[in-house]
């Protein structure tokens, strides 16, 4: 990664003025990676501005943003380069498609390994826990102090990536770097708080959730559905499910846990997580989706209740002993 | 604590078989800094065996605890030294009360700020975040190598008594522990896995809790209520309510999260939780309860719908403005 990293070092040495992106429907890892380079890149002098596609996450409101990030660029004239972070591809952006690119050249830095190297600069390093993982390090070569601001947006991006310390990505260095974050000033446990709050729309409609949780006779599967009912009654948004498929899979047993989301009368939604062994990358694209090993999903056009019987019929063979 | 942890290691030295024990109702702290205990004195060709008044709870079954870990202890000889870890006083061993004391050299290891001091050597570090980072401490001293047998139950032991990384004891020296433990093979999904595991029953209790959860009208105190009735439709224990309270102080805006529950028709007990600010032990203490700033419980001679609004009447005066 040495030659990447000297590459976008010399990028931000020979330019005064950026914009930072990341993709589209941010989480924690884009959002705290895109304002941590923001604060980073104007220590040293620089102009440097976070522009999103979609508003910052509520959830994440505490991270300091104030007059680094927008939704659209308030300077008319482009920048001399731009980042783009945590993104697999250029139009998962949400500024750009096939017919436009950027006039100005593209750093692209990521931890997927699915990422298409669309950058002019590209260092992709899927041995990074975080995109925050590279940018902590960018930090370290480029000789940025680790501000308060700085600190506080990296932890939440690590934290938030590594499942609280607990994906197997959480490596010797993820810790290593948490160490120093807190030394830094950084609180645990008021991070921890604010990541994790929730409405009471959210836990009652979780409550509603769990209720009706099942479990194939063996265990090895298990499911909860969420229809359009529950948001009304609860007053929550599709929003409101992030980490509930984590409930099915902490079943003592399963293999492989789901979450069905009834869109309407004719689309349902799925949520496939593995606990270990399964590849459930596989099951989604049984069903016209993807994703990874131990997490992916798939929009199914057919009712909640159909949905569910052709999806654990297809869990269930996948899981028979061959 | 340089000369304290000496003391430790000069006890270890001089003698040859030890019986190492904590406090009943074990959790993660207590076992895994136990059995790290008992494997780290083995390595050095002492005779050490765990010895609990409890047994090894479900969720830590797990660690490696085979031949060494044992509720009544299988040798008829006394032990040349005996252990007690992560327990305030002496009779929370469950092994001994005013009338009966020890006959041979007690060796005190504990990071409670209340502990009692009752060991021929004491090593009490309320700075430490846990038992089983002086273990850790003590493990480097010895030279100890942090086999995987070690290196898991320290881990586990971190984790949860940090609450995942979370809680304010989270420090630096924490994550570089985790680190260091993580390279010695740890596997950190693995553990949290086992750790967080669910049954059914206990997430279908946790969604009729949900469902109950109420939230004053300013959002300052919200509480659940578990009654004898949620524990027989859901095939449950009072064991299976670990961590549930951590729901209700989750909500935005909440200073005081309450877990009411149902003993008998007469017996009602009550766990206090403060988001921040808020001291809850002193509420505790007003109903003959105790315990910390940020965590603590009372038992009330009432049944639960008098005691849910007296304790909240309480709560409700200390939140008031003065």
């Amino acid at each position: 990664m040495k030659k990447e990293i000297e590459q976008v070092i010399k990028e931000i040495r020979d330019r005064q003025s950026f914009f930072i992106t990341a993709h589209v429907n941010p989480e924690a890892d884009a959002m705290g990676s895109s304002l941590a380079l923001a604060w980073s890149l104007r220590q040293i002098g620089k102009k440097a501005q976070v522009v999103s596609h979609d508003p910052l996450p509520k959830f994440l409101s505490f991270l300091p943003h104030k007059d680094i990030l927008t939704q659209m660029p308030r300077i008319a004239s482009p920048p001399d380069a731009l980042f783009v972070l945590d993104c697999g591809d250029i139009e998962r952006t949400g500024f750009f498609d096939g017919a436009s690119r950027p006039s100005f050249p593209v750093i692209n830095i990521d931890h997927h390994i699915t990422n298409k190297q669309f950058g002019t600069v590209n260092w992709v390093d899927p041995g990074a826990a975080a995109t925050a993982e590279l940018i902590y390090d960018l930090d370290r070569d480029l000789g940025i102090d680790l501000t308060p601001e700085i600190a506080i947006c990296l932890y939440t991006a690590l934290l938030s990536e590594t499942g609280f310390f607990a994906y197997s990505n959480t490596s010797p260095k993820v810790f290593k770097i948490a160490a120093e974050l807190i030394e830094r000033g950084v609180d645990p446990w008021a991070v921890a708080q604010k990541v994790r709050e929730n409405s009471i729309g959210r836990l009652h409609l979780l409550g509603e959730l769990l209720l009706g949780l099942q479990q194939t006779e063996d265990g090895k599967i298990a499911w909860v559905a969420v229809t359009q009912d529950h948001f009304k009654r609860t007053g929550t948004t599709a929003e409101d499910l992030e980490e509930f498929v984590g409930y099915p899979r902490s079943l003592k047993g399963v293999e492989v846990a789901l979450l069905f989301r009834e869109v309407d009368t004719e689309t349902t939604k799925v949520s496939f997580r593995s606990r270990d062994r399964v590849d459930v990358a596989v099951l989604a694209q049984l069903f016209g989706g993807g994703g990874h090993q131990k997490a992916a999903g798939c929009t199914i056009k057919s009712g909640l209740k159909e949905v569910q019987t052709r999806v654990i019929q297809a869990v269930k063979k996948v899981l028979l002993p061959s």
